[in-house]
């Protein structure tokens, strides 16, 4: 399955440098950058040109070979995670990661690289493994279906997202290959439009029937009947199951529920974080206004309003009809079984 | 109370013309459109250079004297609301004022000018009472409140689409003017932000609290606990209380039903339309894919994306705490109260 690839690391260990595929500027133009330091993979991170749970991770453990190119060693290495995991403080993955780089030793490019590298297929073959056990739920959901199988998800969990197929879109792009009849409804996802920037861009490349819908829309379309399944990707999953996603995760959860739509979260298992009890002790990012008052380059706001911008939500582990995890389908979702799921069982 | 004047007759009834603030343009600039023929009121209906149901019916009363200053009599108008008529499906205002001007006799400029400028003043005369009845409802919403009370609204339906303060926006103005502490959070309403646009720019500018959230966070203040009560305008009101109103207040309802807030309609009595006996019978307009996918100038979706762009949603009547009207509130929301209501009962 060809799909993108949003991180590359180009040459060898010691003096090779990252790319990441600027997401800002898609769908417009598809431009690589160039990162030399540590401190231009944060700046990727903060600025969103690289986003979505597992990708951070992998890019920031690449930064970490970079942190150790001028020979600094542990010290180094030690100095660029801690201002690396600054960058963004909801996604797990990024601590997850990162947490993996500080262990190698010794601390020199070549191991780091092997380590990040096997971080990166590590993800890539998650996200088979999640399409494996999706596209099991979504055949059978699908099972008798008349129309095209009808499948909404917000935001980007996609091949963007990750080192490989995504996770949301896992099942999505397993079930296209194999002919099954599906049509994606893909919320814009405001402020930053990442379902209709990267979600449907991507989608529409690889050939699925895409349609693009506001936010506001998703209850429509579930009330017209025209969804069978919800699929979501996540930024981090407490013990419980309770589930920090991108903001507008929660209404959408709701809103399935109201219409008996089960709803699905697909996640690696770096993405939880059995540290922490229940969504509420999860930090959520608050990020500027101008996202919402000034998108794309014009004022759509008057002059001085406020506004209210969280980057995520978190949707309580009640309303999630199963987490798809690399490690099997947790459900119903709750300690006990995310305990069972993780020991592999 | 100083409100926007969104609709105003210059001069006099042989030749003088309508002005309309184009509410495209806001909150950027404030710009009258001069409207001296029916086409140019046709389009701005069109092209949303005046929205809202009530600032609709006015707009096209107003366009009926223009179509009679050329001494065409009742030809002339006749032709003229029957193409006014196909300017905008939904908005029942529409026909209900063509109508009206279709019914004067002579129909000269003078007494065309006359009944439109009745129904204008009607208008404004409704949204006061919608206030008044609102204002009831909120002030014991908000008893014994030790925060602000936080209100929702999704969309205009304010002052910019209306002949007086708004319809949802009349009681918030009223509460605003008594001290009540209240806060609104006002959805920005994808595709073409309503709410930052129009509904924050009204009450920031009166000094109302208002507070703009992406229409996906609206699930999320619900859940937090800002959230009091939801108002919210109507395109149209089906015989049983089903409401029409721009795309999302659907979703609003079952969100608010899910966190227990009460769900509010507040629309005049030209809004309903007793020939039509469900929701199922309003006509919804499908607008073009470009409000969603160039927004604000800028491509922010594939070339070659599918989107679905419905103007419109229908909610049903169960979803409903009360449709708050000039002639009282109608509570619970079925056929019977909302006969009732139109007898002035």
């Amino acid at each position: 399955m060809e799909t993108f690839h949003p991180i590359v690391w180009s040459g060898d260990a010691k003096s090779g440098h990252l790319k990441l595929l600027d997401q800002t500027r898609l769908p417009e133009e598809e431009v690589y950058l160039e990162c030399r330091d540590v401190e231009s993979v944060w700046h990727a991170i903060k600025r969103l040109s690289v986003r979505g749970a597992p990708a951070i991770g992998i890019s920031a453990a690449y930064a970490c070979v970079i942190s150790a190119q001028s020979g600094g060693g542990e010290a180094a290495l030690d100095f660029a995670a801690e201002y690396l995991a600054t960058s963004r403080p909801t996604a797990v993955n990024l601590f997850w990661a990162l947490g993996r780089m500080r262990g190698v030793r010794p601390a020199d490019p070549d191991t780091l690289l092997a380590e990040a590298k096997k971080i990166h297929e590590e993800d890539k073959a998650m996200c088979l493994k999640i399409g494996v056990h999706g596209l099991g739920i979504l055949k059978k959901l699908a099972e008798g279906s008349t129309e095209r199988f009808g499948i909404l998800t917000h935001c980007n969990a996609g091949a963007l997202a990750t080192g490989g197929i995504g996770t949301a879109t896992a099942p999505i792009y397993m079930a296209h290959e194999e002919g099954v009849a599906i049509k994606v409804f893909a919320d814009e996802t405001r402020p930053l439009l990442q379902g209709a920037r990267l979600t449907a861009f991507e989608l529409f490349r690889a050939g699925v029937d895409v349609r693009i819908i506001a936010d506001n829309m998703a209850g429509l379309v579930m009330r017209e009947g025209k969804v069978g399944m919800v699929i979501v990707g996540a930024d981090r999953i407490a013990h419980n199951g309770d589930t920090a996603n991108k903001v507008g995760t929660y209404s959408v959860a709701v809103l399935a529920k109201h219409h008996g739509v089960p709803f699905y979260v697909a996640a690696p298992t770096s993405t939880f974080d059995l540290a922490i009890k229940d969504g509420s002790e999860i930090p959520i990012e608050q990020r500027a206004s101008e996202e919402i008052t000034h998108g794309f380059g014009r004022r759509t706001a008057p002059e001085g309003a406020l506004v209210y911008n969280p980057a995520f939500d978190v949707t309580p582990a009640e309303l999630i009809t199963g987490i798809i995890t690399d490690r099997g389908v947790i459900s119903p979702v709750n300690a006990f079984n995310v305990d069972r799921a993780m020991r592999g069982e």
